[in-house]
């Protein structure tokens, strides 16, 4: 199938698009190197070096010998991202392009206002350029869990059946999100929901977890081809941070308590999901839901598991609860249903003893580029 | 009290501000005319004519004795509204600065980015600039009924307990709405409810229902202080539409089958819930939220009605179903809780037969002024 990834320069989207491409799929990867720019303005820039999304292409094609196009361009501009469906005319758009940072988006106005609007704009530009260029696309966009929260109950996958006062209905599960960054997403999802219940678009809304490895059949081709992998407070998610962390020998950073839980998931198993989703179209008119996560954890129990692999392999590794930047609870009711993409064919990789130490090992390798001022929480909530 | 009225050139917004300042509160309004440049685009035109912003606060300056500040200006660009805001010092701030029609947001991709961006645009940037220049200012946000759509259960104030598996928790009452605009005010609420968790903002959100009638108290001083009394497709809401197609010989436009049910108020009901609403603010980090409607009516039942008043006037009144131009259920379920602003004190003013005749009265004067090409819908869902 011809496949249209936005943001596709990204942690996920750049393994995204070898994945389609290995596979024998027409891919096209649009990027405005947003997530770059914000990495240098904030000294968050990656541990390991990631060329152009071009290089990387032309390096992808020297390998493998398949072709990935590459377009950069900021697709929050409508006339681009017009273009850009027109002229490619995909069977299936994955939608990553988004600003992905919840620290980030919590900075102050110029930030806040930046991920508004650019993450708004986006979708509501790929919106249009489907109703107006390609009616009959099923667009895969990436939604959070980090959408619903930590309600009180258990997170269904993106619907919940409400009976109230004697009467049913079906209705999206209600979100509560603990950033902007991820209050965008909820946006997202209430603004695809009225377009395609009104026009009859297909689309597939993954909430996924926090996403942690840099390991992919692609991926492990050639250095150059590594996903950007953050481990700062702006970009890293909680277990990278946290294996670099041991690296370097500075304490694992748990915010307050620890008690909070996530649902997490291998890079390996994104990149499954994806596909899993884009060969599983929604049918018309339909906003399909899943929960894309794979085992959920506390804090603490990431930074034991991290603590223990590292004290294994020989590292000192200590663990410190530092006064917690975001706003959210850290003892809480998690629960969410996660079976949709199971039930598809996702074969879920854990996050086994054997995993993490190979994630330590990698970074091992790479511990001389670790910039110590990085690693501290640099954006408070407050 | 210091009050500031974004949108204050609007058919709601113009009465209210006259209403505040009546009641001797210090009183700024601010608007970009984008509904009279909209009405221009779109041949919508109001009935009677409508001085500027400016011409008709120094009118009710002449009248009353009483001052209506005016600033004319775009509160999507924030440093106007971030200036507005430091230099106002309000203690309260109601915002109706909002794109109003769905069917302009539902006629092409360029009316519907400008909905889209001018919408969310504002209620971001009040936001800020609440959070960086007035934190305990108390802002009073108009919602729309319609956020809801027509759920298969009661409609809550707002919010609703859930029980599910054998937990529950409290959460926004699900909303789904049925047109752009009105999903522009659902991502309102997800942002305001965002903000004023996280920052311990004071937002009370209005879901208002269909506003009918062009008198108030102050609006009855002068023609020219009458609301943009608004009857074609665009801005005309239903019952206003009807009075008008009364008058004009045209036979009523139901749309479709005609068992569409509403929340309906009187103009000088709006008056009145946005001063309890005002006079009533939610404390730090609430959001409180309002069912704004005195009674529910069939598009057939507001037909009838009309009907039965123009034709014992001696009009001659036919009602006649038209193909529906909307997506939306037209036999349902509607049941929605009205009881918090009567609580506070709100005395329903209801749409009797008297009150209906004095409109049709009212629109009998200036009935040369009608244009009968503004009467049939022009926008179609499809």
């Amino acid at each position: 199938m011809r496949v249209l990834i936005l943001g596709g320069d990204g942690y996920l989207g750049w393994p995204t698009a070898m994945d389609f491409a290995a596979a024998g799929h027409e891919v096209t990867v649009v990027d405005n190197y947003l997530r770059r720019i914000i990495a240098e303005e904030t000294n968050s820039e990656a541990l390991l070096s990631t060329p152009s999304l071009t290089q990387r292409a032309a390096k992808f094609k020297d390998i493998t010998g398949h072709t990935i196009e590459t377009i950069i361009g900021d697709l929050a501009d409508p006339e681009l991202m017009m273009d850009v469906v027109k002229n490619t005319s995909p069977d299936t758009i994955i939608h990553y392009a988004e600003q992905p940072s919840a620290p980030y988006s919590m900075r102050g106005f110029p930030e806040a206002r930046k991920t508004f609007k650019n993450n708004l704009d986006v979708t509501f530009n790929v919106i249009w350029a489907m109703l107006e260029h390609a009616p009959q696309a099923h667009m895969v966009k990436l939604g959070t869990m980090g959408e619903y929260g930590t309600p009180n109950i258990d997170i269904e996958e993106g619907w919940i059946d409400i009976d109230h006062k004697g009467r049913s209905g079906r209705f999206l599960f209600p979100r509560a999100a603990g950033s902007l960054y991820h209050t965008t997403k909820v946006l997202d999802t209430d603004l695809l929901w009225f377009y395609v219940r009104t026009y009859g678009l297909k689309v597939t809304d993954l909430m996924q977890g926090p996403v942690y490895g840099l390991s992919t059949d692609q991926a492990d081709l050639d250095p150059a081809l590594c996903p950007n992998f953050h481990y700062d407070d702006i970009f890293g998610t909680l277990v990278n941070r946290f294996l670099v962390q041991a690296v370097a020998g500075v304490p694992l950073t748990v915010y307050g308590g620890g008690g909070q839980t996530r649902g997490y998931l291998n890079l390996r198993d994104t990149l499954q999901c994806v596909r899993l989703a884009a060969e599983n179209p929604a049918s018309e008119g339909e906003l399909k839901i899943f929960n894309q996560l794979t085992e959920t954890f506390s804090v603490n129990q990431v930074a034991d598991k991290v603590q223990a692999v590292g004290n294994s392999m020989g590292l000192n590794v200590e663990v410190k609860s530092i006064p917690n930047p975001r706003k959210e609870l850290e003892e809480h009711y998690y629960n969410p249903v996660h079976s949709g993409l199971k039930e598809l064919g996702l074969e879920p990789h854990l996050m086994t003893d054997d995993v993490v130490a190979q994630m330590l090992e990698r970074i091992i390798e790479a511990k001389d580029r670790i910039v110590a001022d990085r690693i501290m929480p640099r954006v408070s909530w407050k």
